[in-house]
Parts: structure tokens; sequence; C-alpha cells
């Protein structure tokens, strides 16, 4: 991240709030149209899976925010996001939320969207590369495949199976007859490819985890989803991965 | 579409395809790799649904098929895209493929590589933002919500449920509890929409179609599951269109 250089307020009022998609990490997979919303910020807030490097080239008086290491007390760090995005934008400057993959995949975008709105701060967003489809891709897996799978469902492996906070209803999934994408899930893998299988889903389908996708560290296990967090803990493969489960991550190997 | 100009070949074996996924038309949502491997192109096999203008600024001499047009006999037209994509990297020259959205939502991009590969011809993959996240982005919905939605699936409406060659468990997807999305739904969408409320959904949850996405011709038609296909066709809404049926789609509004 790079130093911080507070501007001058612009007038309250005339600041714009742009959420960006960064993609994967890899700055090469940023839009052009976040690449301009960049290029025309003032403040930019960043997270650690985004694409960091993108930041480099940014000029010298741009502020950039590590929100991933900013203070708070009483508030969560993400009402303290909120915080920043509105107190930035009301003081006339433009703000740019870079995240990781795109914002509205478990990317608390519509959040950040909603508290600036209740705040009368106008809001812009610019869809990114999600992690979800584009980590298998790089390892040379696609989500969907004609003759193999019609669709794909993508979910949070954040709140474990059978969860009480937990919407999801793994053993419909497991009978649902598309790819299963987790993110998130490296924590609960194994209670995740356990409620799949119990759920109906053949023991012995593939199943692949991607870590690090689009960084030179990137690296894939493949196994069968009976197996597969138990082949990604002897790999050493953790956090940020994403696991796909499905006829399709056999293919791309 | 450009006017063509044949190139000399660079002799056998060297050349490269490359996919690239192109957004939802609206060039600006392409990617920073996916512009570079357009500028290196010396042939460039373009779909319709692509960001199509991104090809006005191309050079000259580069080659650029609409594939949407190409004329084909005995052959199906994804094997016609097979042989053109390997004879023109046979002749030594650097293939881009370009695609809307994501080669690998749909994007019948994974039985390109595997022809490719087959054919001895050298690949690569450049992710791109996927429609099925974009479309409802750009129209305000957030796929994935804290408190509302913990994953989302998508599911191309190409097959109406229940058809023979349909592998998708329309009923397991009800009640699953993720928001779903549908790609190429429009002609099938009554009856993936009773599909989901035979499956368990409540008629009353709500649904939105965005057409149109990315362009300036964007519309968006909200309504409950049960109502969705008479609105949208009431409203003359057609493809090329992302519905999206959770609770979700009633933000944004």
């Amino acid at each position: 991240m790079r130093a911080r250089n507070e501007r001058a307020s612009k007038g309250e009022g005339t600041g714009l709030v742009t959420l960006v998609g960064g993609g994967p990490s890899d700055p090469a997979l940023l839009t052009l149209a976040g690449q301009a919303a960049l290029a025309e910020a003032d403040v930019v807030l960043a997270d650690r899976l985004g694409p960091v490097a993108a930041l480099a080239d940014l000029p010298e008086h741009v502020e950039v925010v590590d929100v991933s290491k900013i203070p708070y007390g009483r508030s969560t760090a993400q009402e303290e996001i909120h915080r920043l995005l509105i107190e930035h934008a009301r003081a006339g400057r433009r703000v740019v939320r870079l995240k990781g993959g795109d914002s509205f995949v478990f990317g608390r975008g519509g959040e950040e969207v909603e508290a600036c709105q209740a705040a009368g701060v106008a809001t812009r967003v610019i869809p990114g590369v999600t992690s979800a489809v584009s980590a298998p891709e790089l390892a040379g897996i696609p989500v969907t495949h004609r003759g193999v799978s019609q669709g794909f469902t993508v979910v949070s492996g954040h709140v474990p199976p059978g969860h009480p906070t937990s919407t999801v209803d793994w053993s419909a999934l497991a009978r649902s007859g598309v790819t299963v994408v987790v993110l998130m899930g490296m924590r609960n893998l194994s209670r995740i490819a356990e409620a799949l299988v119990d759920g109906g889903l053949d023991p012995a389908t593939p199943a692949a985890v991607v870590a690090d996708a689009a960084r030179p560290s990137q690296r894939v296990v493949r196994a069968t989803v009976a197996a597969i967090a138990e082949q990604a803990q002897e790999a050493g493969v953790g956090a940020p991965a994403v696991t796909v489960v499905g006829a399709v991550a056999a293919l791309g190997a």
C-alpha cells in the first residue's frame, strides 16, 4: 500500500463512491472501467485480496486505505468502512472501493451501496471478474460444460452446513445436478464434502481446490469429493482457495 | 465488424489460441489482459453478444470473423469454429476467440480448448466478467447479500425443466435456499418459474429480468416469480436477458 496524502475537501455533496470489482488479484484481470475509476480517484479503500499491484501506479496524491488494517472501536470493521466511504464522499472526494473478485459475490458490496444511499451519497458499481468462475477457469476447469454440467452453484463455506445461521440446504444442492463452487470454505471443507455426500452426491464425484488463483503461487489439488479435504490438507493448501465439486472438476488436468 | 485482410502465414505450429471473456457487451468491461490479447491478435473470432465495439479500434491488418455468420455445411457451427481456430493457429497466427461474458459460463469455451489441445494447438484462457453476476449487478441486484442469500445458482434455461436432455433438478434448486440466476431462459421462463414453484418455492418470491445488460437499452422488469414471465412478456422484454429469482431480486429497486 502507498503512503497517504490528505487532500483538501472539494465541498460537501459532490462526492461519489464507486465500487470496483478488481478480479482475482492479478491486476491484468481488472476491467478497463475499473482502471479508469482508479485513475480518477481521490481516495481508494482497498482489500487484501484485491489487485493490490494496481495501486502502485496511482498518482502520489491519491490516498490509499487498506481497510483490513483500519482501527475501529465499538463499531464493526464493516461499519467503519461505511463510515469512511460516506465521510470521504461528503467531503467531495471521488472514492473508489476496490475489492477482490466481484463486489456483489460475497463482497458485502450490496451493504455498502445501501449505507451510502441511506446517507444520500451517490454510488456506482463496476462489475468485476469473480473468483468463483475464474479460479477454476485458471486451473483449466469450466464450471459449465456441454454434456457434463448445465449450471453451477456458488456458495459460501464460511458458515458450515447445519449451523443455525446457515440458509443453504446442502442436501438439496447435492441433488441439484449442477457444479458446486465453494468460496471461503477451507476451514469447513471436510464438513461441506460430508454434507454433500450425505445429501446423495456420489463420493467418487471429482473435486478440485484452486488456491492462490491468478497468482504465481497458484496451486491445484484434485481428488474425489470424499477425499478432497484430506488431500488439500496434506498438500498444505489453504485460504484463499476455491473448491469445485462436480464432473467438470476432472477436466483440464 | 471490420473488413478482412488475409495475412501471410508465419509457419506451422507457432500459433496460439487465446479465449477472451469479453464481458457483457460494454467494451469498458473488458479486462486489461483481454485488451492486450486483442492488441496482439492476427485473427479475432467474435460473437454477436461480445463487446463488438472493442473491435473497432483494432489495426487494419487484423482479420475479424463474426462466427455467427460463418457459412458451414455438414458440420455444426461449433465444429466450424473449432476448425477455424485450429487452421489459423497452425498457420502461425495469434488467434483471439472473443466471447460475451466469460468463456466458461455457457460459452462452450471448454469444448474449444479441448478441440485445440486435441489438435496440438496451444491455448490460454483469460477470464471475463460473467453476465450471470454483472447483469443483476448493473440493475442494482446483488446475487449474494448478508442476511438474505449465502449463495447463488447459475443455470441455463435453454433446455426447459423436465426435458429429456436436462440434467438440472429444478425441484432441488427450489429448495436449495440460494438465489437462482437463469441465463438463456426467456423462451422457457414460464415453465422455469412454474418448476420452481412446483418444487416448493414461495410464489411470492421476488424475481427480476434484466435485458440488454450493460447496453444503453438495458431494461429491468420486476415481479414475483409467479408473475415474472407474464410481466416480462407484457413489457416486451426478450433475449438477451438474465433472470434472477430470490429475495435479493427486490433489492436495488
